[in-house]
């Protein structure tokens, strides 16, 4: 129930159309949701840009395909994370069929398994933000974050290999980190990255840390430990491998 | 070196006042920090208002108070975090000696430990920051986080005791938090306070688990592996008790 | 040994039909679960209405069916519990075997893996049973609780995707929460779901973490340790993914 | 806002005598409690007889009293737990203060740490309550389970001292566990006492894994883990030394 | 080198036939198995009845096969565990060309991987080694504990599915327990038998946790830390699903 | 109710001078017990040998004394561990109050904080039981395993500061060790000791990790973990600390 | 940016040629990397011998490529870890087509994954380095720092099966151990071999923890506490199978 | 027995003074250190200027003097850490007692309690030993590095505060770090030190995790496991806090 519905149902009762008896229950068993502040979170995604998301992870591509169905209905953009090929060709298929004036193809991107609908492109973002990564394989968890932030309107770039261990590479990128207004570090093993670049600027760093590395890393947690008790203040932590909340969370900064 | 400093050494090499030898030899000795883009560094805090900051914990109160002068010398405001009774007296002390134009008495806040240097009360952030705490025995790190907000230049307004398990406590509070810029949520126990507040907000919210709680809390690994997995895409975590870490990142968000 | 059968042997040895060395010799060797007290536990299933289970997990098909030929040989009802479709297959087969005068086939649930006997579908429970999901990668859980209740006599009914980080939908169901006599809540990453139905309702709950999630969900222990930390009072726990014993249990409590 | 009075405002509408402007207004700025169904929540405690407890631990005595003071008001009955000599104190000079009618002083627990004021002492409960604990040191979290139940109106009663490793002991109480209609096990070290209580009856049993042990228990780990684990799938689990949510789930069930 | 070539050696410097400096070398690279309690150690299997033993996980077939021939050339009984059907069948391969005297065919275990080469079957035990396990998974690793303890050359019984949670079954079995001399106990999920059964007799009893289980069960820890805390003080333990260990350590107490 | 008891019931029965109703309701009501097989748990300590034992960690020293008063009655010796000066003096008193024929004041071992009341000094064991400790610091773990030994009826020798990294140190020992029937072996830090020790001896080796270390020793684990992955096949372990345990089940082996 | 650039600037400076403005953005803009010290840097592999190593896992064989034919492209000698044959394959091609005037085939090592282009094999190392493995499992991880140590310049030995348990193996390895001048220990399970060798001898010996082992070996972990706990004073300790990191750092050593 | 008694036993029996049986039972008995390679192992730490060194942790005053007293009667120099106050000035009483020609007090360092005596102060290292801590918390483990080094006679200078979020503070330190033979790094919190510094220099990096941090630093395990997964392959890591082994492991390096 919008509040031009309430005002209608006042309207009613105002001029007697409506019994207040009938309204109290009327009232009483409208969704909660209806009300007026909870009506933002309703449209919210549309008015703010901020992007539909399915994660894929754990449901069937019938259940995804469904899904993506009903968010295409009434919203330009969609991300789909985590998709497998299977997965990833149904989303492609059910954004054919729902077509809009703006054509756009799903793309899909295999090394993060992101499938991204993005229709409407327009920008919400005031500044850069930089995706950085510490090796080779953290590239497709900084691939969902950079994935992310464009669908939702902003402008990314991504700065690969500057781990810590050869500080003069970091270094030489410190201009392209100083530019940005925020910034996502992606890093697995020690996950040291997201301190020295903490370091170097003034801005948020959202850190990821990477489930990459093996023994004692133990799938991402040694990097997870590291991050949480980074020496630079400016540092704040997501779930291991979640290019996708990093890229959420910069967006949301971007915007303000 | 500062960039005049390079100048005029530039200057002398130019009217021959200075070999280029020598000139080699004082540029090859100078300490990095004094390169153009490394001092940004050093003056960083004064120009942009970022208040330095001493981990009391782990130090002497004669470390603190050391290292405290050294800043007070340089900085109008001072945050020293974790202090017990007698180092907080050591920095008010140093604070009453260094008392520059702009007198201001450095308050103790005993539940955190913080003590607070504040002459300069410039406001940098640009909205209202929300520290939303989940019970009583929580207020001490969102007393740490709002104070830190507050020294960094931002209007901060906690919020108390609106823990999950009473919804219509949040929900009565939803008002209030939807007003802030960014959100600061203290939570121990289960930490589920941190997706609640994200689902009902769009901005930024940074969860800061604490170690309140017994047994199976493990000191506050309970609430930090919750906020980590939230379900709310908007939610960053720092490391546990880290009042202080949430309440500077969501200053820093706050100026952008 | 029934309390019948103990009685005969005393007559007999009154009567001087049976030798009081004898009688010593046949009640030292009477095993344990013959005497009257624990007579409750071999025939508590079939009075109580509490249905034989198998948890096929780790056993071959071919001993899930050995067993379950021996049970339905008793029993009307009949559950296994994580079966693949062989077992499944073999559970069908005996189940088809046995057939009684109420002629029910053994129905397979591939989401959960259960496989139930459902005969005898006389209630036992006094009232509602709710059986409530985070999310859709969380039905199969659900699915496994549902089934469970039941067979075991109840009323029950799931409702989904009601996840914490959108407390609206979740208010939007309190009045199907409330109608519930015992709440079970299956939710995985941060589990948060069960500390805020706990709130919303004056029942007992009984949450199940699920291994839903990736990174630091580490499998269910993130939302096992939330719901054992939780701020609700009236929430216990079961073990990870452990539909079958939350259903169960809330199948017990119904029936008081 | 409860129900009359939006009967009264729709009224008000209808008459003309309110502005359908000024209703949208107030009824946007209504807080969420005040809605019909969230009623019950407020008044839940008193109606239900679900007795207001205070968890001492974490917070300051004067702290607990301010709260305690405030609960007394409006409910007869008052339970803290894990409060020291100088908070039970504080809370039995505000119980001298605030005795009503029905004179009882509060009772204060050392072992258990819970003060309890127990002025009206209805019984809520259908059946008996047992509370059984595995040795002498489980007995402080076996005492706040049971002063819980019986503050919330049960009848229990607390085994001592039944262990698994002496089966014979606990088969002697089988009789009276199997009088009861709910069961409390409390066990530290392995908590295998679960399982074994678990076997022996058909109603539901809360497990309370305890602290007690040394090395390898990992301070309740090993306890919780065995209990969650448990082959008896009667039985659910709380948090580590929380007798006061087993006994208070205890209750609620013993009310159905 | 033996006592008796020590000794032959000795001789030769005496009469002269060998050099005090050649004597001194040979002594010098004796190697260190070779002098008298050493050797204790190198023919400790043959004279001990200490069936040589390969854990066959981890090396390749062939590696297995090459070992075993080695062992198969000096000893009659060999034992490899963990052992795949390829590696099982080149051990039987080699066990066929290295048959002597005593015919006897390596045997194949599938289910605990066992694979026995059992030709000299003379008892060494002096009594009786009851392997009970606790459910229908854990047999495989009571298999291997049997299939140890007959190589070793003990008479060894399996008493099956006596778990904790049907108390009644494992009373039942008390007589046959308290037959045994040493008693090996395998549990997963929650361990709790080895308490239960190590109260019951007054023998050794050594606990080998199973990885049997889900979710809390964390792949043996729950049990594992479950029998480290046992309140039966006969209880010993050995690591998660050592079958192998038990037996072999039941076997060497037993010919005590 | 002994055998003999329940012969007598039976002859009542028999001659008609008890009714079957009552003799039947006799026997339902007889403990479990006192029936003939549980009887020997009743007195098993006394035939066996087998010393009364009380923890006094987590009891008060009242609780002890009373616990102590009651099995001095029955028993000529008594071994309470982990007891605080007060305890030990609670534990000695109550000794000198039942001093019986045999005069043997209460010990106390302030290292261990072992008690020990020693009056029947008769030896059940048949050989030696060696207690081998890795550093001086293992020592207090070891008194406890080798006063238990003692008290239990075994001849038992401490073998010191035999560690892994100083391995002529251990070969030294290596003839004490091989006299040995049964051996004990206490070491934190890495927990070597018991494989190096299991390599040189054919007898059984009982493990206690010890919480001697720091960092990552994480109060034993580090030693516990160690000794279950032993690659020695003697070794079983008990939980960290637990000299009492060892020593206990080390008594058991030598007697068989 | 090299020293003689910068000269040249300077010169400019002085003769005028260049403004003093633009020398100070030029020096500004120039990247950190080129100053002095950083260059050593970039050389550091080459004019060290130190090989260029490329981790294969979690790249794919084609990045491996493209990485391996930059670095041949400088580098005579190249080591590629924990490659599978598909990405051996690759690296073999591109190895034959940059062969140079030293011709050398890459060599693949398939039971550590390491793929190896060795042509220039000028000694580096002072000595020999040992690598000692516990059992036959541990010999790829072993194989692993041969490889690395005889890529990076070194003579280097493999001892095999030397583990604690038979420690009159070790002994009988220990003139072959004390003539290394590094060490590097190779060991699952226990991880007890670092210990026993560090005790041994004089000279630093590097531990490698081995995933070798089950159950409670937790994939490593108990291995690499043992090893951290080492009661030796000479041991440090790499990540989990990390094999080229001891092989790497030993070079290090034994270059000084 | 030397390799000379061992030639003078041969002798003897060649010139028949000694009788075989009798040289046979003199060498079954003698202790296995006395046998030449053994041999090395006792007066190793003398030949080789390897500084004794007490653990006073986990031992008593008196035992740490009488220690103390036994080793300095052999050796001029002693090292004991983790000494308390009472502890300290026993070794301090001990080695005034036991001073020698070389007058030296024994000397206490509060901040690690460490202790020293150093008479005889002969350098064995070829090159400097540079100790980096993070931050000013770390002080006291780097202490304990540098007092080790000097003591085991070598150069050893001390590098503070250049934690990785002040990256430039690294950079200016650059030139004193590649100045050294051989570099500790103490760290606490995230650890990232060690890789930041492996990253600059060319020459083994020894890592030391401490204790410093809070929350999820878990008392150093997440330094521990950065530092395991460090992305510089010259590190190899101690145990956490463990100043004493580094700076002894890095005196051996550089003796090299």
């Amino acid at each position: 129930m919008t509040q031009s519905q309430l005002r209608k149902l006042l309207e009613e009762v105002r001029t007697g159309s409506l019994d207040v008896d009938l309204a109290l229950e009327q009232m009483r068993h409208l969704p909660f949701e209806d009300l007026g502040y909870a009506k933002l979170d309703h449209h919210r995604a549309l008015r703010h840009g901020l992007t539909e998301v399915i994660l894929a992870k754990g449901k069937t591509p019938d259940q995804v395909k469904g899904i993506a169905a009903r968010l295409l209905d009434k919203s330009p953009n969609l991300l789909v994370t985590r998709a497998d090929c299977e997965t990833a060709a149904a989303v492609k298929e059910i954004a054919a069929e729902t077509e809009k004036e703006i054509a756009a193809e799903a793309e899909y991107f295999p090394l993060s398994g992101a499938v991204r609908v993005w229709r409407e492109r327009k920008m919400h973002g005031k500044g850069l933000i930089s995706v950085v990564s510490a090796g080779t394989s953290d590239i497709p968890v900084a691939e969902e974050a950079r994935v992310t932030c464009e669908v939702m309107g902003n402008e990314a770039v991504e700065i690969f290999d500057v781990g810590v261990a050869g500080i003069h590479r970091l270094i030489a990128s410190s201009e392209k980190l100083l530019e940005a207004r925020v910034i996502v570090v992606c890093a697995g093993m020690e996950g040291a990255l997201a301190s020295a670049v903490g370091g170097l600027v003034s801005v948020p760093v959202i850190a990821v840390p990477t489930s990459v590395g093996y023994g004692a890393s133990f799938h991402g947690l040694a990097a997870l430990l590291g991050m949480l008790n980074s020496c630079a203040s400016n540092v704040t932590v997501v779930n291991i491998d979640n290019g996708f909340g990093a890229g959420y969370v910069a967006s949301l900064i971007n915007r303000l």
